[in-house]
Order: structure tokens, then C-alpha cells, then sequence
């Protein structure tokens, strides 16, 4: 089948590849530890992750666009493509393009920044939650769409824009408490989920001892445990529970959202199952989990940058892309 | 000077020693990286320590008491001392004895614990809290003590007794989200006190954005840096100000305190001088620094489980334990 969109999904830690056909299916995918944070930084390292990631793709199909979202585009990446400012429709991500010595330009989805007191920043989870939307862009219901992860993102989309999000580095800092405080001392470490303590850590977090916020009540995670109450084994999915219930009462408060609010959750499907069943907790009642959605937000993207043709993109813009 | 107390603020990481004399008074004082964590477990080892510590003061004084808090009464020091309940008062902690082959007993000063759906402890903190307490036990009106570090406590005196307390692990989380996530990448080291990106860290905890709590608002020290809203090397005080900003928040809410409380920090200078700053932008008027005070503490327990005489401890108590 001929290849119409070579796209990537290239973050901080791996680079994953999509070869799309005419309609945008995947044709074929690959995963490679060539993530920005795995490359020495230099334009001819990116070269190479590219060449080695699709080259091949890219010998058979020569005219094929090219396109990547990501930690790709940050400072620390190939090249910078500057944040857009939130709220924005998928067609207003600039696209930037890299140009190359031979072979197509690789164009970079920019990530979206949202001023305020404090600004908040994505790069990569914009094109998975466009992937998302369906056809119908102008939906006017408001969705909220959770991206759970190291840095979990929760977004809000009306009317086909992006218009709101909020992060929190909850994956991040329980790894961090786990492995470098004195809580993961009587953590042991085990591969089952124990969800009694999970959601134990989810009603701690959403009482009244619960205001005492995530810097005082992570402490019960141990005080727990000495004092026999909790078992060392189901501390980390103790501390889970606590560490993920504090972070839904704050978004749900930030962002207030109420019970019926239809909730869909891209990502890790582990991690997801998670959030869903603490979010049954909090008593939301419109809950969906969407597989990843990335190379159906890079197709997107591409086809409202005019990169491919599409039922809604002109032959116009494709044909003056294919001549660039 | 009559040694009349041998006493040891013996913690994870330290061990102080104390000569104290007939009224108290710190005759002599040595600090030794003797802490439990730093030795191997065993009765030799801790013997050993205790001998290098202040085995000439023994010799010297052989009929002279000793007593130690912190964690050489943890389940992994050199025996546990169980914790007592709050409220109580400071002749309520019943010292553990550790028999030796020769010399005086050890003492222990058990750690406190207050229960409830989540339980909380301490070891050491106690010890302080009473050894800041004036001769005057049962003064009514309520003290707040702050005790700033790794784990934060704050601790509720009421009529000489300790009524109340709540943990924060402000400290220790801050060193594990500087040096073990991404927000360690964009901080740049420096040994000065950036004071005004601390209080614009405070003031984000207290704004409509740090409604959405420390897991959320920290990704913004690495936001206003990359947006260039914030120096790299005023990161970390505006994490500073950020994570103490959310304690005191957290804090006064949970124990309902008045602008009016009287308020005492104990504990390290420079940390304290942050707290006093902090508590004076939340708008509390009395504050006051007391300087260490575990001696002091160690003092007044060892005279009220009667093991030194003091005017208000009886003679005959202290025969008794002399004879011990």
C-alpha cells in the first residue's frame, strides 16, 4: 500500500513511527529508543535517528510529507517550534519545517502554551487530543480529556478548540518519592495491583484529613505501615491511590467539572485503568477510555496544514506541498 | 563542673552530645556522624558509638544518668521505644531503659503518636517541644510550634500539654523534585537567596492557581523558566516558596489557626528565617525563633521521670534512680 504521511511520535524517551496510508490508516509502526534525551543533541544525530527510524519508508516513497510532534520540536530537540497559545483549533498549530539535504522537510507540530499568573505548557499531548476529536469538530458540548502519565494533562475541548488545560506531575513525583524519600524505605516492591490500598489512598485523599494536601498526607503512607496498619507490599498502590485522589479533587475543583461530564482518558492502558476506576470513585459518571491516538492526530494535523489530501482539505494545498 | 546528666539527641544522620550540669546548664557538647543509619544495627555498634561519644564523660562521672531521643529509639535503632498517645504532657513519656553489662542505663525518650484515620508520629520533635516549654507548664493560652526540616511538624501545646501535631514532608520533597525530576534540569545551583522568587512562590501557593495544590503548581517553576518569566537560578527559591507557600496554607487550615496564634519556630536558622518570612506574608503576627532546644527537653524529661533533681522533683526519686 503507498505511503501518504510518514508520521512521528518523538519524545523524550523513545521515537515512534508511523507509516499512513491514503485514508490515514496505519500501514505500519515502529518503536525505537531514539528519543531526544538518547541523542546528542546535534543535527546529525537527528539525521541518523531519522534515517535509521524510516529511511527505508523514505527510499520507497520519496514524495511522502513528513511530519513530527513532540519533545522533537523544544528547545532541547532538532529544532524549536515555538509554543501557540491556548485556546486554538488544530489548523492554527503552525507547522515548522526542518529542511533537509536531501529528502523531504520533516515538519514539526509545535506544542501549546496557555498564559496566566503561572503558564502551562504541552508538547505532544495537542496532537493526540486532536486525534481524538471526531469528524464532527464543531461539537459544541465541552469534553474533558485525560492524558494520565508522568505529567498528566487534563484538557478541555468546546467546539473543536482546545481551550483549557491543567498539568500535574503526579507519575513523576511518586516515582520520585518511591525511589528517592524515606517512604520508599518500607515499600516493597511487588508486581500486583492491590486495590484495597489504592483505594484507601483515594478516600485519605478526599477526607478531611485530605486538606492537609499531598505534602502531609504522603507521610501516612509510611506512619501507616509502622504503625502495622498497612502492609509494606500495598504502600506504593497506597500512595497511588493518595497521589492520584489528590489530583482529581484539585483538577475537578480547577476545571470545575461536574459529575456528568463526559471524561475520556487517552494513554497507557494500565494507568488509565487506574484514573477510571479512581474517577468512579469521585462519582463521575461519563467515563471512556480511547486507545492512543497520536497518528490520528499527526494525520490530522498534517491534512489541515494542507500536507495531505483529505475530504476536507483542498487538492489545491496538497498538490502545492507536493511541489515544495 | 558535676556532670548531672548525660544526654543525646541521637537522630538518623547525627549524634549530639550533651554534658548537662546540677541546674541544666550544657556544660560541654560534641556532634558525632554517629546517626543510627550510619551504624550496623548491632548492640556492639551502638555501644561503641555511645563510648566514643562521651565514654570519658562515663569514667569521669560514673554514677551520672544518661537518656537519649530521636531514632536510637526506632524499630531500627537500638530498641524501640513505642510511642505514646497525644495529648500528654512531658512526665507522660515513660523512658525505656537499656540495661548495659557495665555503666548506667541508657533512657530512652519514646517518640509520639496521634491516631486517627491517618496516624501521625514524631521522635525528637517532642523533645524539643518541651524543652521550649517555660517553668510555667500550665499556661492556658495555646502555643503553635513550627519545627521546620526534612519533615516539617507542626505541634499544638496546650496547658503543658502536647495536644495536637501535623507532618509535613516539605523538606524532604523538595531536595526529590530538584534532584530526581525534571524540574532539577533548568535549576542552576547558586549559593544566594533569591527573596523575590521565593515570595512569588508563596504568593502562587496562595492564589487562585495554587488552588490546584503542589502536584500541579510545581510544574510552573519549570514553566516560567522555559518561557523565560523566571531565572534558572531562582528556580529552586520559587519552589521553595511554592512548597512552604501550600504547608503553611495546608496547615492553617487543618489546625485552624488565627492571624493572632502565637507562633514558635524551633529548629535550623536559615530554614527558620524562610518560615518566619512566610508566616509573616500569610499575615501571622506573632512570631518568634527559639534556638535548639533538645538539651533543654532531654532536661526536663530526665527530671520528671525523676532521674536528675530539679526544685520540683522529688529527692526521693532521685535517690531511687541513682541507686538503679
Amino acid at each position: 500500500m503507498d505511503t501518504h504521511l510518514i508520521a512521528l511520535d518523538w519524545g523524550t524517551s523513545s521515537l515512534r513511527a508511523y507509516r499512513l496510508g491514503a485514508a490515514g490508516e496505519t500501514l505500519e509502526v515502529r518503536g525505537l529508543p531514539l528519543g531526544v534525551m538518547q541523542l546528542d543533541g546535534s543535527e546529525a544525530g537527528f539525521e541518523r535517528a531519522l534515517e535509521q527510524a524510516c529511511g527505508d519508508w523514505q527510499s520507497a516513497a520519496p514524495q511522502a510529507p513528513m511530519i513530527a510532534c513532540g519533545m522533537v520540536g523544544s528547545a532541547q530537540g532538532w529544532r524549536e517550534a515555538r509554543y501557540i497559545e491556548a485556546p486554538l483549533r488544530a489548523d492554527e498549530l503552525t507547522l515548522l519545517p526542518i529542511e533537509r539535504s536531501h529528502g523531504m522537510p520533516l515538519w514539526l507540530v509545535p506544542g501549546v502554551i496557555q498564559r496566566g499568573g503561572v503558564p502551562n505548557v504541552m508538547r505532544g499531548e495537542e496532537t493526540q487530543v486532536f486525534g481524538l476529536l471526531d469528524g464532527d469538530d464543531n461539537q459544541l458540548a465541552p469534553l474533558l480529556i485525560g492524558l494520565p502519565g508522568s505529567h498528566s494533562k487534563w484538557v478541555t475541548v468546546e467546539g473543536g478548540q482546545l481551550s483549557r488545560f491543567q498539568t500535574f506531575m503526579t507519575g513523576e513525583v511518586y516515582q520520585a518519592l518511591l525511589g528517592h524519600t524515606i517512604l520508599g524505605r518500607t515499600a516493597v516492591t511487588n508486581d500486583s495491583f492491590n486495590a484495597a490500598a489504592f483505594e484507601r489512598g483515594l478516600r485519605v485523599a478526599r477526607s478531611s484529613e485530605g486538606q492537609a494536601g499531598p505534602l502531609s498526607t504522603i507521610f501516612s503512607s509510611r506512619t501507616l505501615v509502622l504503625t502495622g496498619e498497612l502492609s509494606g507490599a500495598a504502600q506504593a498502590d497506597y500512595l497511588s491511590g493518595l497521589l492520584i485522589g489528590h489530583e482529581l479533587a484539585a483538577m475537578s475543583a480547577m476545571l470545575q467539572v461536574p459529575p456528568s461530564q463526559p471524561i475520556v482518558l487517552i494513554g497507557n492502558s494500565t494507568l488509565c485503568a487506574r484514573y477510571l476506576w479512581a474517577l468512579e470513585h469521585c462519582g463521575f459518571e461519563s467515563l471512556r477510555f480511547a486507545p492512543e491516538a497520536t497518528a490520528a492526530g499527526l494525520w490530522k494535523i498534517a491534512a489541515g496544514a494542507g500536507l495531505v489530501a483529505t475530504d476536507t482539505a483542498g487538492e489545491s494545498d496538497v498538490s502545492q506541498h507536493a511541489r515544495h
